[in-house]
């Protein structure tokens, strides 16, 4: 499971406190007393893929560190609803204050996490793996990808830096200027690091077949019928991976996975998140 | 529709852009030559309402001032499949490097847009205005709130100082210190500024003639049956505002506004967006 | 009290830290050994009322954590000249390096706490409460704020966002658009959230009427006589609250508050402070 | 007059507008159209010294860089009562969301320069230079001391490593390791930097001879009778610098200046600042 | 050429501005009036290679946008000593507040493009690439990496997240659970990214077999003697890349380039660097 | 040794360990279970003085705070090749993941340091100081200074607020204008705050008669010979201080020194830095 730096990790966590806190909590300052102690429980209210624990964590401790956060689960368990994922525990004045925001996180980490799992289940037993995009939130990159890897996905590039991705653009672009797809692919691999992958974006088993021949290291076949790809895979064998991308639903990711490509891109495991229900419920109030 | 802060606005945009491009973009680096020059069209694949069009264009000019970014609709608009909402123009390279996390704010920003003025359209003809939660995505709040505005939406409160909400475990921990609601509202009254108004969540007919009673200013009817709510909303009558909420959705909304209630909240606009699909058409590249 | 966001406590208490010390500390530095140990007390040179005692804590613990800061008494306690307010102990070069610091935080904040007092004292017996302004030092709002309520006066708005405030030029505007104050009123509650109330700056009881007429929430009286405000309060009764504001000094506001307003704001308890002589008296030095 | 760094001053504008308007203005966007134009003016409402003229413009630019900002005075000016000082005009929506931010500045700064101004003026024809204090807000440093040369005041101190200042602490802890002053201040100069000066407090004529002796640059009389501090003028003459401090007031600044010392610095030109009063005036509204 | 991002660009720029001129200009401001015209020349005292015009024309801006700073050359061009590579003009006060923080960065990163001119320039003829490493200055990796471009070598990993690099440690680590090096490869490709590639660092030849056995994308000769790296080229031959890395020094690197390796990786480049001495020479002060 | 600000600390080891961090290590991540053990030591290869263990530290504990740093050493020390300076244990990919960083600051630093020993070495027995210059890298100078000093040398200015250095474009200016340089220095001891020095660059004897006569406190003589600079010392004798600046190399330095001036100012120690070469090498692992 990936890091998150924790400078970037307390950067969100701050952000995301000063756009509800900044100017105090009107509700709590004036009906809680700080000595109220209290404990409560975060409790799914459906089936799902937990995720997003360290962050809650992380907030109830910004708040107030006396706050005690247990989780029962670490991220990436598959929960049922009514069972209990995490403990907070201490003055209730401050749980009052973080819920909502350590909520937020964890519904939308546990969303993607489930949905991810979801891909993930519908591909086993082929050797596709499901892997995200940089379609993410803003600012909140590095929390939705590694929500995808709780739910057992994999992440394909986390920004424009750890990789080479040649799309349709940048292709126009240079065959405006005369250049053929090969040679597109070796000025990339002249130009660009050595120590980075090269990827291309092709639509067409021709464009397979160039791509192959310039040198490519994966090759991603953008909205290619099953046929085709199964071609591309074929053709690919032993010299590049290839990735398929464009239109992936559960219902169709199955057959997808079974022309065998490597990897499975779906970008609305980060685009179109389902919050994951989960309740805070409080347990008798000790005084 | 409400002012985004603009130091707000520059720390989301930057934000985004440092975990996209902190380390260089190298595709581009590698094969666009500055020079380049490109016009492209963000083009919505669907029906919907465009919303984050200032934010795109913030993305652009933060990358490359001389980019030229120039929408052709304005925030709330709604668009049909294939309509240019906005044309961007300048360095392709520049264009190449920001364009995805320009289309990650409008494609989340539309997609809270379009599901909003779904709900508002479901409630048209009665009284009820569909309102948001504080169930935002961390860091993104003022963002979230500024599209369900353009969706015809309406915002609830922006933060915990901005009005009191009385919720069901404030209630919980003073009544195990004895107290009854009439008294806890009159509490909030006395403590908290005379500026901002009491919202008191309520899940009984008895407990909303205790809120009317305390002096609640509205009166939160939290998973009533409808048949409650119309009860509650003649109680009411001239004396508090009601807002029903919990478990709202496009198929239950239209009843619920046919009770009377002022404000409807529903967290899954905010929460569980579905992004508006939106592409960036690359014209024909000059040179 | 309200709370002070742990973010925004963090970023002031850093400037003002970065702003004395970020070279160093040359006296410091070159004279005084780390190991020697040191304790001092906080002694108010005057009668006054305590504030900022969590800021001058953190002050401490930001430069050494290990130097321990002991309050004696809490925030909005009443103190004469010679009283012991709290004792710092530990690194004497530490206390040095950070003395400066948190007495410019102690000294306004107590400043303000026992000027507020002074109104609150003239006050009593009346309905009247004592409000601050947004005529607060720019970014210490939030401290100039929880300064004025340990002197037991209250928070009028915090920031543009948490109320409405439809003052003379708003009013000229949209007068020279043709609209009449009601209609002002009711645009505001038109578009306004449903969640905050409206209060509308008044001049003379004509406009007073118009305010109730279209429904405001609080008719702030500015600058009127008391006459006028005893009549505006009547004029009100049951229907909006009343906030006196204007030219109001220790002299006149007893006055002010016999007329059975509900708020009176006063700008200078944050615009025009005199610090509380608080001095740093060591204690024998320790070897 | 000195320079303020414009990473600083953006950094203390951008803090004072995110407090005020982080949540939107929800008065000024429900009731003010972005097309309606508008000028104003600043004008003080009695006599004093302006200063903040440019950070109230960059409060306004930030806001709206469409906003123009014209100074009639600069910084230093002594104004009356009456006098515009400036002139705003732009969008009335964007200059009323920055009018109460600029108006804090303005009125803090010009309050310091007009203060300073009055101590100046008292110590006219005497070579006694009046200088301030470390005592400034938490934030606003920089800002406080340009507003003390505003006021024809000089600067003391920016920070703690701009010059060695020995106070009563360092000696005291000194003194206990057995240490006599002229030993202190030759452990600082063997210790400081070689580039900075070396300030010593003292009480009596007898630590003036033995901070003489030890060769101190400055010599700060600490609470001393005027004719000690005569005395102590004398002793210092061609050798070292004076500077009075401890209760100096407009009424007791000209018979210290008659002393003969070449500095005294006052820290209620800072500490304790009372805002001038200066009014935003608008003009007839254009349409 | 490697983009550097805007966002971190400002950061840097405003980071080591704040560190010089946070507290003003106490010599500038006392002596040289704002309306002094001047305009001065950068020129190199000895041969080199030119970089980091671009930040040293952000400086400018940055305190004073009326600044003009022209470029006479782009990063990368060979200067000789005594020529022009570009003009500043504007306020004198201005460029003479940010003339050292300008030089600073324009003498180390034209220092760093100047030696790596010198290795790539040893190596010329021969295939092998001269890259950097991360043993950049904190904080200004970016502009150490760009430096280097600068000077025609080539980047290796931006950051730990742009490649796996398995290293002695990792390799010992696990070894001590029981598994071999292929293993160690496996696991890794199993778990990285499958967009990123796998470089090894290996000691002798024995290693070198293993690490192509287990599917290495790049080997890293760590210290090998170049009769060895001889033959580990040849054994990776169209299966992986070769990097030699080690005690690299002009006086070797030739004949390490000879043994047919992919790239040498030479730390010394940021680490060890000696800034190219570049003076700003000012011409006849207009007035 | 001088205080570094710890909010200027924790800027500058966020910065650095965001820059190689921020998306994670993909490397430690796939392949090091974060329960292994492990413990290293920080072994100079050669001979030196070391500096930068409490940044070492700071990175550890800010990537994982159950990591133990352990100095065997402070900075300052005289170390030896194979020396364990520092231990640090404790989850072996903490350490991973924060080796680079932490041997980046500690390699700058220990080489500032052993440099600055070398020049302090070879003027022994003589009264100069060896001080260093503004020549450090951009966003370090804290760090480049406090390294100095571990090496026995001295500072010269932090910054442009704390001291008056007029140089020869100053001059220049002002020449230009018609003033002389008794009058420039006049004007600066006028216009500068009283508490810093005034320090003049000049380049003959004539020049340096003219600054004692103007009343500099310290004169900068600029490559001038050594018989020079000997005159100018007895000129200043008990007047001011002489600095020697200007192309000194060890081979020079103790010529100069012997001249008798008070400081020799050597911009190399900080803007031509040949790391120390340090290693950090793991003991066997613990499971």
């Amino acid at each position: 499971m990936p890091t998150i730096d924790p400078i970037e990790h307390g950067r969100i966590v701050d952000a995301a406190l000063s756009e509800d806190l900044s100017g105090g909590d009107v509700t709590t300052d004036s009906l809680v007393p700080p000595h109220i102690q209290a404990s409560a429980r975060f409790v799914p209210r459906t089936h799902g893929v937990i995720a997003g624990l360290d962050v809650a964590s992380a907030v109830f401790s910004r708040i107030d560190n006396e706050v005690q956060f247990t989780p029962h689960l670490v991220d990436g368990d598959v929960v049922e609803g009514g069972e209990t994922v995490a403990i907070v525990s201490g003055s209730l004045a401050s749980i009052l204050k973080a819920e909502r925001v350590a909520l937020n996180f964890m519904q939308r980490m546990s969303g993607i996490a489930s949905m991810t799992a979801q891909f993930v289940a519908a591909v086993e037993g082929t050797d596709a793996v499901i892997v995200d995009t940089r379609k993410t939130v803003p600012g909140l990159r590095s929390l939705d990808k590694a929500a995808v890897t709780a739910g057992r996905g994999r992440n394909h590039r986390r920004n424009l830096s750890d990789g080479v991705l040649i799309k349709d653009n940048h292709i126009a672009a240079l065959q405006a200027e005369g250049m053929g797809l090969q040679q597109i692919i070796r000025r990339a691999r002249a130009q660009a690091p050595h120590t980075v992958k090269i990827e291309v974006e092709v639509e067409s088993l021709v464009e397979v077949e160039a791509a192959i021949d310039g040198g490519a290291d994966i090759i991603m076949l953008d909205n290619m019928s099953t046929d085709d790809m199964r071609e591309a895979v074929e053709m690919c064998e032993d010299q590049c991976l290839t990735e398929a991308s464009g239109n992936v639903s559960l219902s169709t990711v199955r057959e997808i996975a079974e022309t065998g490509v490597d990897m499975i891109s779906v970008g609305a495991l980060t685009h179109s998140v389902e919050a994951l229900d989960i309740g805070l419920d409080f347990d008798e109030l000790e005084q």
